[in-house]
């Protein structure tokens, strides 16, 4: 049995997605800005899309949403644009990120850090939460832009949006908020909220890898991110990707249906279910409350379960899940939040994430439960540090491993 | 009839590409930097289509060829990772580029300019062609990169590449070519030439939109282009769109196959028949030889067909074709190309481009010159500036419009 529970390193495309998509390589493959039928022919694909994409987000019309190639671009875009217009070229030095951004806010910052510009690094807490009161003592007349991400990628922690951004309106700074893990999981409603940017991208929830988008609110205009044919209002040229954003399109109305019907409800509660079982296993930890997580991610610690190790068994079961972010996970160190947390480091290097989607089954996750049992007994049974489970208990009570 | 004639816009996506392509939206769609199956299931893919990128410009595997997402993308990098090296953080002061470049170089020269960049724009000759010679006075010991693309997008005319770059390399400045209309089309072969940079896109050999390339000589590194999770060895980060790079290179193998092989010398006989035959038509000019263009394009006017007007009758004959760049063609104004050249500004409203690709066939062209023909003898007919025809002979000997 395969089963994917990686979906916050990307998604399956939904076939309904890909459907939509087909059309725009060998059929309607026009340059939509040329003069002829070949283009006009992917105008209505485009424009319904956009719309979808507006929808999705409830973006005020008035407002951009300017199509990039992915989240990363998204990020960086708006915290380099911000560097120029206001810490190179304004009187301005100071981002404030929390410390637990990923590494395409991270990255970037260090970046900027280079080039003269301050940064702050909002902590979380033990339950791996900003607090937003915090924020507002690190704010000075010199900060520039304030960047915390709605949903956290390693622990769905999802953070105090609009408290934050409350804070960043009243403080008269601008704020950006990468949204990669929350839209599509969870209501993104930009009318009800001061966020300046959001970034978001298609594949986190089943639209095609390649294509994002940053939202940004009018009168907070950035610099282009591509200069050249004027593409997307000018913010960023190149010919259109059209049948990323029209699959974008098509993903987005799925994601948002799925968001305010009971889809998502459903994930919510495979994921309660399942993690309910696995903190039948003793020493187990999960530590953002599921409450205040977004439906579908749990990350869960096995003391004395290397996470790599773990991945390892799980993967020759089938099983697709991570030690943390799919954009760190080759470095094989230890996971980012658990550190920031300030787990002792042997249970930093035991985190696991499953991340499950709309399309995650019951006999799925049944399956992968039994994995995980046979995993942490395995693997108990050899560690080293770990004096827990004496290698003759493996072979009694198979339905019962672990759980004490 | 439909015929499509404005490849170098865009290109229809090869079926074979599109076919290669298909495993990675539904089935294959882990993402590449995760550790497990999903994951590695890609990887032959993204490994074989890599090979192919590196084989159809001949790159040597020492090389870098970084994936972007167009060809925007890759201009843009490469002149603003040097403006950051050489220019805000070094000693030089100075780009040059020739007047005819994509606006993606243009617009990004701009951009630099108002950062107090200096800017040096090498004229193109009548025949639209840049002259070497005038390279080497230019170039100062200020100069940071000489930016010239090696076929023209509106006339098709190849610049001289060869010996622009070893004119780079005897001032040792750098050297990027934006070579968009040159790969899949003429033979590119970075073994035998000087180039520190290439760009290219695949949506103009057959591949899909949303991809492209920048190639980067070893020694010659660039600063990020998005900073991150470090995919692309840290140039430029986010999830790989492996759908789109292995379309990428399975259209680059075709592509290069095409090149090498008598494809492209029939689509050249094709073009140089349609020429041929379109020059019968009086008062009509091309202004580069077509010796040294490539061999797909044709730019050219018809004295009194103002060129907007001409693209209408052609799209209601169910033809495709352009008044210049897409990337520009929103704008209606005169073709760039023709104003560099010197043409009178009613002239240079009268541009036509034509491309073909591979898939052009013999009946596609030979219905294209029976409207072309009508399209003239029409539009000249009611054209208060073009006293040509008069309006009694549209009637008269319809085999023959306008060949005198």
């Amino acid at each position: 049995m395969n089963v994917y529970l990686d979906n916050n390193a990307t998604t399956i495309v939904a076939p309904q997605v890909f459907i939509e998509m087909e059309p725009y390589f060998v059929q309607k493959y026009g340059n939509p800005n040329s003069l002829h039928a070949y283009a006009s022919d992917t105008h209505p694909g485009l424009k319904t899309a956009m719309e979808k994409i507006y929808a999705g987000i409830n973006a005020p019309t008035e407002d951009s949403v300017v199509i990039t190639a992915c989240a990363t671009e998204s990020n960086n875009w708006v915290l380099k644009s911000i560097y120029f217009q206001q810490i190179l070229n304004g009187d301005k030095d100071h981002i404030i990120v929390s410390e637990v951004e990923h590494p395409s806010v991270l990255s970037t910052v260090k970046f900027l850090e280079n080039l003269g510009c301050k940064v702050t690094y909002l902590p979380i807490n033990n339950e791996g939460i900003i607090e937003a009161d915090n924020l507002s003592d690190m704010i000075t007349d010199k900060t520039a832009i304030v960047s915390i991400m709605w949903a956290n990628n390693e622990t769905g922690a999802i953070f105090p949006i609009d408290e934050i951004s409350q804070i960043c309106k009243e403080k008269n700074v601008l704020f950006h908020t990468d949204a990669t893990q929350a839209v599509g999981k969870i209501v993104v409603d930009l009318q009800s909220l001061n966020v300046d940017y959001l970034t978001f991208s298609a594949h986190k929830f089943h639209g095609p890898k390649g294509v994002g988008a940053l939202y940004i609110k009018k009168g907070k205009e950035l610099i282009p991110l591509l200069h050249g044919g004027a593409q997307m209002d000018g913010y960023r040229s190149g010919t259109l990707n059209v049948a990323a954003i029209v699959g974008m399109g098509k993903a987005m109305e799925m994601a948002a249906e799925a968001v305010e019907s009971k889809k998502m409800d459903e994930v919510r509660r495979l994921r309660d279910e399942f993690e309910d079982n696995l903190l039948q296993i003793a020493d187990t930890f999960v530590v953002t409350p599921r409450e205040i997580r977004t439906p579908n991610t749990i990350l869960i610690s096995f003391r004395g379960v290397e996470g790599e190790s773990m991945l390892w068994d799980l993967n020759r079961a089938g099983i697709a899940a991570s030690t943390g972010s799919a954009c760190a996970s080759e470095d094989l160190e230890s996971n980012p939040v658990m550190e920031a947390i300030g787990a002792e480091a042997d249970l930093a290097h035991t985190a696991i994430r499953f991340s499950l989607s709309r399309y995650t089954t019951q006999e799925e996750i049944d399956y992968t439960l039994k994995a995980v049992n046979s995993a942490v007994l395995r693997l108990r049974g050899i560690s080293s540090s770990y004096a827990y489970s004496p290698p003759e208990s493996i072979d009694t009570g198979k339905e019962n491993n672990g759980h004490r």
